[in-house]
């Protein structure tokens, strides 16, 4: 802890990886405007009641960095932002140098093809930070583009050989996992926002423990998959059969066009369908399918279509459409993880947070897949939080 | 009580009020199809594990009757049913006896133009119906068509004041409500599945007291609202504010015809916009429409149009469309009401069964109206009623 | 007229009844930004290839002016427009000094309470807009408010009858029709663009013969009728039987509004009923809903259910949703017929212009309402301008 | 002709490929039902005015047969689809005698992996057939599985060539091109209704030529392609931009197994894509994706996204559904076709019919794509078959 927060422990470090893309502008761009009473906290979970007395630390005690391989400053990134409905235009002038000078620390992502050698960079670079800022603890986020799924290796089984196998130079670990590990390394508490490996291997679980350092995921759950884990529940709790379920995403922005590929695409529709198998206890027929097309911009369109059987075996059907902006589905949620991230690692916990569940489409442990169930678990920890000695805010 | 049961306290009337309409042929044929092994029990609530100990009856142990102002035999009407879609052709010639054989227990309902006199006939024939079978106990279901809302009156206040109004032959009550008395008077059970007024006066209610029965309503949740009461709360806990919702509702049928009477459609539409209210904190602009279309039959489509905001108020939107066959829909949550509500007449309970909740578009009581939460508590119920001593089992 | 015209003949006044309305506003402002090169001609029907020599006047001789009851400056009309999405915002800077030129031309609409009165003075105004910018003529464009339908009336048979009347300062004409008389008792041509009387009076049409001006009409065919046109004809063509076709629209602004009024709604819904008809032959069962959603703002959304009857009675359905922006839809087109009917009346063409069908929900005379035969007869009758004489460009 | 049918020259054989599959049997099951007064001709374009006077077979006089490799009998196949609801359920015992009747012209498809081989056999099973009933002429049709595209060969250049490769055993032609070339030999005319290679190379248009036989194709427009062949042509002549058309198709049945296989829904993604780029004059953004979900069975389910852009580039959208029993849409177009390929062939019309482009994905020549102007063109053809000199009708 440095000596300029002595009596607060609570000045909060926010790292997103991927910082110049979409949901990260929106993330930064949203928490200044918050802030300075320029807009409300609307979808932002942790600004409702349940969280008032949690001890979460407020987005005025927020401190933004990040790395990208990207260069495209952050001023030009909200003007498209802008353009697509995702900020409101009138904010940029407002923001503009607050943004710039927040802009300074994000760094160029280390891409030197060496994993050990990056990882020890972003840990350098996150030490840094905390040490320039004055930082308690800080929050890594992944935000950057879906990786392809990680191929399994002996090295991720402990953190002995993974930390070998880095030495000897060996590329055993995807982008996202490098992030995780050299976060950890420096004290750091992890999210996973994409469906990419991150933390969820057994090295990385092993070194949280030994780091005491808790983390969080995967992949944010901010539109089909919302609706799905709601509506889902509601086929089981009425006892009517789910007899097909298809749908299909299209989308376009960078994500649109990661997606494309057929491997991160599958990572991602893995993912996407984990919850109708868990809310309902069988995996119904039907696609998931995810496209590129970019002239939709951010605006993702995802069409649903269920068929299911009623009493007597009765044929009914119901379709959904969802238009969202998925960066500011996003971005509140962000800031609810970093916030919610941070007080439990300054509570105490460590390891795979399970009550965060509500966030996730394809969340740590056993927990349930259904939101209602996954909000109630919320509230129930953000109790917990409520309850633990929470440090005096910063003066 | 007959001497067959005198051990058992198990047989069941199930008195449909409305009894040759799609609601109640739909139960009859359909409880006659599941106890026979030709059907599943797909889209019955109390068919889920929770209810496996709650001691209801079962379907076997179920004696069905009822009132129409209509002649058309049930056999047209299952004929009708199963080229809607909503009964499977193949049914027909199995059932064909049982159901003639159950038809016999329908009876022209009293429309005499007197309340009193038409309540003292409904009185009459329930008792004698409990008689030639030795029923235990029976529930009376409201499954009519659905009626202009009631004007208020003094003879509403109390039982007496209603019984001296009867009694004077004062037109005071809709038929839904002479049902009720005349239910409670006969000292059964009372379900309303339509946002008629059925048991929800002062006077009704202690009249219930009084007869120490349970009663349940109102207005059934079988499709639109149905999944509004998933989806409200889905916004509420993300923080989303619902700018808009409207709802567009098509349907043919006799239920069709009804509401398309404006008075009728009114009742309908309040009771349909009460969930969104309840589970956001406020109502959203846009209308709840109600249109008759005789051409689509028992096929209703809904379709729903809400626009919501977003992080620094980004604009997005859904679209619903729900294509039911509302009596399938409808009729296994009769069964289930009907077995539910005996069980707790049995197990003592009386007055409103505010725990039915999950059941009803407009519950009684100040209980919660998404649906998650009424699930929770129906549970809690099922157990209680599991925990309550039960009846051997009809020999 | 002015000196600079003299050998042209190619001046042309365009006056917007209703001119701080959204259409209104967009039509100015978008040719203003087309004619500057901001913006390309896209939606306008009459930068298709088939006009190209029709000697149509350019976007550059257009002079604007019109009438209003509102004070609403243009620039903050279209800030509105702007954040609606109907207007670049990038163009409001530069067509700020253009914009607000052209608003000295808009004058406060006469409201009196005496139709012959407010007639006399907006013909006064129209002569005088003429005689200000040398025009060598003018076409009057009612983008009003919706009116409730006409009251009929023996004064509508004659133009004597109802000269007599308006001197004897009788209240029987609609505020549409009063700007008709007007405008064509100034030798102006007159387009309807809303489903209000307007023209459609045996006076008016007998004063546009004495006039010898050309006028067309009625209700800008811009959304979900535009829709309709094509796809009642592709059931016809194959054989498939629509049994019944139910709409909704749901739109905000000034017209949500406007159309809340049930006979204001009336007017609409019969105006969108039409086409169905001419189209199969018959008409289909089906509500047309029109709601007032204020929250939607000027972003129409219009949802279809068409269930239709295929082969040997199948039952089958398509549904529709359109989200237009209803002010960009219709404003080219105003911008169309104002080119179509100023070249029209100069090429000797009077009365009702039916050949201009292709534009409307509820045309004039006997001709098709489906698109393609309406666009071929628009096509046709380009043809004929084409070869009809031509002044020359104004120098 | 054969001497039975000297004085009539209108018994017409219609020889199905694919002859157990769900468009064969509705076809037949509807033909039987319709000239039996069963049902009406409701989704035949040729029981429309225009053709009432072209001389076309009426269905009594067609006599059908066909190949299929499958031996399921048509009256399990009519069950099949009278509960997936293509046909009346009500149909099948008035039928089933008929149906019966007809069946024994079934024959197993020859299979032999030996092109020629199975060729020969072909012609000989069609001249039998002839034979048999004293047809005047046959159309062959196409409605067997979507094969994948085949690889051009140099011996589909010419006859001779083609000729020579098939004696010499070399596997060089596609099922269905094998059928076209049987059925020319024999004299037959020739219908693709799917999107499989069939006629369209250049061996057999040099084929058909010297058999002086029609042929049409390719790929019926049932459902959604139809939609977009009006929609398409509604955005140009409203000069609106489609910056994207995204669709997907959900389908079982056996259609929906076969497009799993990429190749195959390839060939029938390509086809449909057509339609956009001839009516709009470009190729918008968005997939064309097609998935098999076999619990559909026979009910498809078409979603399409479309954004355009109108005036000052405002973004707009439309989504439409639609769901159609395909084999309901295809079955009267394909007796539509073998009635007018009949007449076009006794009328002296050979080669590829580019007059019947209205029913076709992908028409033969360069006529139109939109509906409206192949509507116009065939209703021209039919005015064509009306004037050529017509048999007297059979005694």
């Amino acid at each position: 802890m440095s000596a300029i927060n002595q009596g607060g422990g609570r000045r909060t470090g926010v790292w997103l990886v991927g910082a110049r893309g979409s949901v990260a502008t929106t993330t930064v761009a949203g928490a200044l405007a918050v802030r300075s009473g320029l807009a409300g906290t609307g979808g932002m979970v942790t600004a409702l009641r349940p969280f008032a007395d949690a001890g979460l630390p407020d987005l005025g005690e927020l401190v933004f960095g990040g790395h990208d391989t990207s260069q495209v400053p952050w001023a030009k990134k909200a003007e498209e932002l802008a353009s697509a409905g995702v900020l409101p235009a009138s904010l940029l002038p407002a923001l503009g140098g607050e943004l710039a000078a927040a802009e300074r620390e994000v760094r160029p992502a280390p891409v030197s093809g060496h994993p050990g050698r990056d990882a020890d960079q972003i840990t350098a670079d996150l030490l840094a930070f905390a040490e320039r800022h004055g930082l308690d603890r800080t929050v890594v986020v992944h935000v950057a583009s879906t990786e392809p799924a990680t191929v399994s290796h002996p090295a991720h089984r402990s953190v002995d050989a993974l930390q070998a196998a880095l030495k000897a130079g060996q590329d055993v670990l995807a982008p996202s996992s490098v992030y995780a590990w050299a976060a950890m390394s420096a004290g750091c508490s992890y999210v996973d926002f994409t469906p990419s490996t991150g933390a969820r291997l057994p090295a990385l679980a092993e070194l949280a423990a030994q780091q005491r350092v808790p983390y969080a995921g995967r992949d944010g759950k901010t539109g089909e998959t919302l609706v799905k884990s709601v509506l889902a529940p509601m086929f089981a709790v009425r006892n009517l059969a789910v007899t097909s379920w298809s749908g299909v995403n299209l989308l376009g922005g960078g994500d649109g066009a990661t997606l494309a590929d057929p491997a991160a695409c599958a990572s991602k529709a893995a993912s996407k369908s984990a919850v109708l198998e868990h809310a309902l206890g069988y995996r119904p027929a039907g696609p998931v399918l995810i496209e590129d097309v970019p002239e939709l911009g951010d605006a993702k369109t995802a069409w649903d279509l269920v068929t299911f059987s009623g009493f007597l075996g009765a044929r009914m059907q119901m379709q959904i459409t969802w238009q969202g902006l998925d960066s500011a589905l996003a971005a509140p949620l962000v800031l609810d993880l970093a916030r919610l991230t941070a007080r439990a690692h300054q509570a105490g916990h460590h390891g795979a947070l399970e009550d965060l569940g509500f966030f996730f489409k394809d969340p740590h442990g056993q927990g349930p897949h259904d939101l209602p169930a996954q909000w109630q678990r919320l509230q129930a920890f953000a109790a917990t939080l409520s309850a633990a000695p929470s440090p005096a805010p910063a003066a």
